[in-house]
């Protein structure tokens, strides 16, 4: 059982949105923690676009999703928010004081006094196989695009997939495994045409084994494959991999009973309070009306949500607003001056 | 008379949210022109803060007002609003058609279809002398914060004020005119140092003429000055030049019929309108539940307004939501890829 965690805010989703609403609740005093399913900042706007030029952040004429995600990270860092990633928060139950308990994936808990989401489209997490059965393997016979490749040293490893991370994964292991089976569907990749050159060597090398066709039952020892021309083979496993692309998911969040519209929760344009006292969401997996998907309006719901937490967090005190152009008060806070 | 500008939208302020405007205007391809009382654009932001740090826009962990404003205008080139600088909207007035006749401080007519008010705390126009009758002297014999200062050769000038600007002018004139008397109500000066130095050096030369007083009379020809010790002085004068600061007046915005509380617009918060259609209001200038005059909160303004304005510039068509990431018809108009 890992320890309580108590926090004035916690914010569900590191993407740029989230990011921006701890620089905001850091203007305000208030602290905070950040989970994220992903290892690491940035969500969509780095897993979808990382390299991609985006040009309406209004007073930076050109950037990229990690450019965006870098200077936030600069900007939050005098708040020193506590960043839990690789956790998708599970469970939302309001205890008799009022306050948000949370339980994370990895059994972590929280105890706040406001939840922001910021969840985007929903947690970016891989795709799972659907093979019947397979989910009571993940962990230990199965692995979902594994961060290290050490553990599967001196094993017999099949990877499945055919984008750039599967491809990339089977060449990595080589060497460093027994045996390396990359499985696919078809003998075409979507995939980067270097990688896939390099890939077809391996394979014509005998270093990778290239099996075509659809796994359909894994029982931890073996996958059973149906091929194209209608055979089934089975293959011999110690570590499935799967690289089957990561996908959004709103997860748990549609189940808080948040009157969820087509996906979106929806919130006033005051606080940006969803129908949750003291649970706010802002950017893309909010609503109301004229809303658009745009990050701009994200950065403006983010800092009403903060004003707004004040009178949970701060109650019955009045806040002055304050310019970090003036206030001693808010350097102090940044660090500067 | 100078002929009338039709044009889908016009900008009332070129702030950062009326600068920020534009763009979004412009990648909803709607063009637009944008009046602003002051010389150059920036407004408060350059005015009063233009080289002090900004640490709040998101994306952007430092700046200064002056910074901003360059990033925002590099920003919006591509879109080419035409700029008309040093002119106050004097007039609006609804046609039949529903377009909006607007008339300028200089005589210039805009047809508009749609306006957006941007204009903070309002126009920053040079604060005027309060003697009696003296204002239909105004661009003959007496000047405010004048940009160029040759048409005063060889004239018998005197210039009214104790700041940098009024000691900086009085400075200027040295030797370009018959002769410069600086007039102040006090001997001490809200000035530079060396400023001030340079310009007591100037009045031990003889150089420039010092008088300390306040302006009672002026009939176009002669200054008559009410001294601290009670007696009073009458200067000759070619040209009175009045530098007494720079301050911010709603003026004729005032006028309008926009239901002003305490002095702000209130607009709804799905199209930032005001009760007239097609008059957006936005930055700090509106009101609204939960308004925080805060310049992130502006530019989200402006993304909502801006699409707003398109159910009237483009009625009955549908216009899908792009990202600048991914959409080349965005690429084309930005002028990029």
């Amino acid at each position: 059982m890992q320890p309580l965690i108590e926090t004035d805010a916690l914010i569900i989703g590191a993407g740029p949105v989230g990011l921006f609403q701890a620089f905001q609740l850091g203007l305000l005093e208030i602290s905070c923690h950040i989970v994220d399913a992903l290892p690491r900042a940035g969500g969509q706007c780095v897993e979808l676009y990382g390299d991609k030029p985006i040009y309406d952040i209004p007073g930076t004429p050109r950037t990229t999703g990690r450019g965006l995600v870098e200077s936030l990270l600069e900007q939050i860092a005098p708040f020193k928010p506590t960043f839990h990633y690789g956790e998708q928060i599970a469970t939302l139950e309001r205890q008799p004081d009022g306050r948000l308990l949370l339980g994370t994936s990895a059994g972590k808990s929280f105890l706040a006094k406001t939840v922001f989401i910021a969840a985007g489209v929903g947690a970016f997490v891989p795709r799972r196989m659907t093979v019947e059965g397979i989910a009571r393997f993940e962990g230990t016979k199965l692995f979902y695009h594994p961060d290290a490749l050490e553990r599967f040293a001196g094993q017999d490893v099949v990877v499945h997939g055919g984008d750039d991370a599967a491809l990339d994964t089977a060449l990595s292991l080589v060497g460093q495994v027994k045996q390396v089976t990359l499985l696919f569907r078809r003998d075409a990749f979507n995939a980067d045409d270097a990688l896939v050159a390099r890939f077809r060597e391996a394979v014509s090398a005998g270093a990778v084994k290239l099996v075509i066709g659809q796994p359909t039952t894994f029982d931890g020892t073996q996958v059973q494959v149906a091929t194209p021309d209608g055979q089934t083979i089975e293959l011999p496993v110690d570590a499935l991999i799967a690289c089957l692309g990561i996908s959004p998911r709103l997860g748990p969040i549609a189940d808080w009973g948040l009157e969820l519209e087509r996906k979106q929760v929806p919130v006033d344009t005051e606080r940006f309070e969803t129908r949750e006292r003291g649970v706010f969401a802002v950017g893309d997996i909010n609503t109301y009306p004229g809303k658009k998907k745009l990050i701009v309006c994200g950065f403006h719901e983010a800092t009403l949500a903060a004003w707004a937490a004040t009178t949970i967090v701060f109650p019955g005190q009045s806040i002055p607003l304050q310019y970090t152009t003036t206030s001693t008060r808010l350097h102090t806070l940044l660090g500067v001056g």
